[in-house]
């Protein structure tokens, strides 16, 4: 992994360009072999430049979350936006649903009856996209249920592009591939479904990181992975990226070192976020100390375990700290430190941080 | 607890400040009572309209993580400020500090003799607070060894205010009272041991928001508890405060029921942050449903299971949800909608949100 740049203050986000640029490339490659449209979610990166080498590279529109990060990337020129997420069009939402048509194609996603019909209250040209489970057991109608909402919202005078699902499900090491295949039978039950009602959809739309690998050429014609540009602990955990895919770290400063197996870097849940789950071997990954693990982290201090005769730095070195879930950590700092070739190249605005509305 | 303001947009924190005005006095009466000062830590808060509330009610000052919050503190005109952190005084640092000790006095942590060689060499006018473990394990020095980075620093030309700890271990529902007499240990034997060792120094700090309750006149001069002016679900789960003391909540829209016990509500980890140790019930508490739990959470979700035979509401309604950790939820968002007499009375900015470095 790329070294901290000189000079830098700690704590800070820092990416490896060269990194990012190799992780488009492989993604375009395999969605380019097996016939996939890539639509990546913006929400991990949640920054125009970034978004901007994921356009250049063929994707044919970015993924968002909230109306907030819609309403971003359009200002920065992006024109076909998904929302994928069941939004509940209230006064407020519904005028900013039809500003936001005024300047690109959007489409919305829905998972109920209410909110198709509420969404097509709106009068705004915005499609929709059919939300189904596939296992994750979040948001989305069981994939046998689709043609119901589907039918309320062409009723509600709405077009219906397809349906999505996202297999959250496979973030679990020994979940990846199955997941990829629960993935495969929601969209096809839903498709058959909606089609069986009379509706023609387009799209079936699926895809996470840690599943990426198993999606199969003809069962889903988009994906909208998020975090594989830039990667993190937890992918690494998985198995869906190597180390030397990683493009983010927190460059961390060691600051305490009070017991023969214990060192505190100055990156805590402020910085990285505090996601752990079960599965992950720590609160991170630390690339130079591979025996090291970050046991706790407080709002500023990463605790990190040293195995026994295993190294502790010296106070004041520094050092990387991936962090678990890079969509949170980008989330926590208003730009990113950009490198090329280890250098600093550029500090880069995170446009849509806390754009959560 | 007060109800979702009306025409509110969701997701957003909603502090109600009659709550915080009573857990700003019943803090300041147990302290008058008990001989503390209260040195409340700004990191919960980030705001210098809560912080200049708590210092209408007696605060001698503010605990600070950063000095970045010490800046931000600085500048809105607070003028007595600990950053209760180990500081590594780095060649940019070392300058932030000598400015901010032009317009503030100036304590900073140290828990190494290396830190406090540094910090001297700062040549900026701070004094020192000693950092000790008390039983939370992430930094501080052992009780014992407290006089030798005291006499580091006397040495580099630092003055050294006293001896400070964390209880963080009072985190857990059995430990509060514990932790607070393992503070007061700690705390006590490192006054012995600077003493003995020469220096003389005035303020013996502890105090967490748990351990509050435990500490005893007389064993600790100064108090630095964060979370309790606010308070949160972690803090309710501990018993350190009741549900009418909770101030803040995300109030939130339920955006999906897609089956008869699950619905999902639009905040998540983006506005609520992801803390979840294994002792809370869940990753947040929702006052409205007592039988339901969220039980895990995306970015932009939180997934509530309802207990068999529990409501699910409808679609479009909105409901308040406690975070777990108050700190980290003020810190993913640019302002806090407060209240009054459950209307909504202003917006008030995060001013030290992002403030890591």
């Amino acid at each position: 992994m790329f070294p901290v740049p000189d000079g830098i203050s700690t704590p800070a986000l820092v990416v490896d360009l060269d990194v990012v640029d190799d992780n488009i490339s492989r993604l375009a490659a395999a969605a380019a072999a097996g016939g996939f449209a890539v639509r990546p979610h913006a929400k991990t990166h949640k920054s125009p430049r970034l978004a901007d080498l994921q356009r250049r590279a063929g994707a044919v529109g970015l993924t968002v979350a909230t109306i907030g990060e819609a309403e971003t990337f359009a200002a920065a020129g992006f024109d076909d936006l998904f929302i994928a997420y069941p939004v509940w069009a209230d006064a407020a939402r519904a005028e900013r649903l039809r500003r936001l048509a005024d300047r690109a194609l959007v489409a919305v996603g829905v998972d109920s009856v209410p909110a198709a019909r509420r969404l097509g209250a709106v009068s705004a040209p915005v499609e929709v996209m059919i939300e189904v489970d596939s296992g994750h057991h979040r948001s989305g109608v069981a994939p046998g249920a689709a043609a119901e909402v589907a039918l309320a919202a062409a009723d509600a005078g709405l077009r219906v592009r397809g349906v999505f699902t996202f297999p959250g499900h496979a973030y679990h090491p020994d979940a990846r591939s199955q997941a990829a295949r629960d993935e495969e039978t929601a969209l096809a039950v839903a498709a058959r479904t909606v089609a069986a009602a009379g509706l023609t959809i387009t799209v079936l739309s699926g895809g996470s990181t840690p599943s990426l690998a198993y999606s199969r050429p003809g069962t889903v014609t988009e994906l909208r992975p998020g975090v594989y540009v830039l990667n993190d602990a937890q992918q690494l955990a998985l198995g869906s990226c190597t180390a030397d895919q990683i493009a983010l770290a927190a460059a961390t400063t060691v600051v305490s070192a009070p017991a023969p197996d214990r060192f505190v870097l100055d990156a805590g849940s402020k910085i990285l976020g505090a996601d752990r789950p079960a599965w992950a071997p720590g609160f991170g990954h630390l690339p130079e100390f591979p025996d090291a693990t970050v046991t706790s982290l407080s709002e500023h201090h990463a605790v990190v375990t040293v195995a026994p005769g295993g190294r502790v730095p010296p106070i004041g070195s520094t050092t990387l700290l991936v962090p678990n879930h890079v969509c949170a950590a980008v989330n926590l700092v208003d730009h990113l430190v950009v490198t090329r070739g280890g250098v600093v190249a550029g500090h880069w605005p995170v446009t849509a941080r806390g754009a959560n509305l």
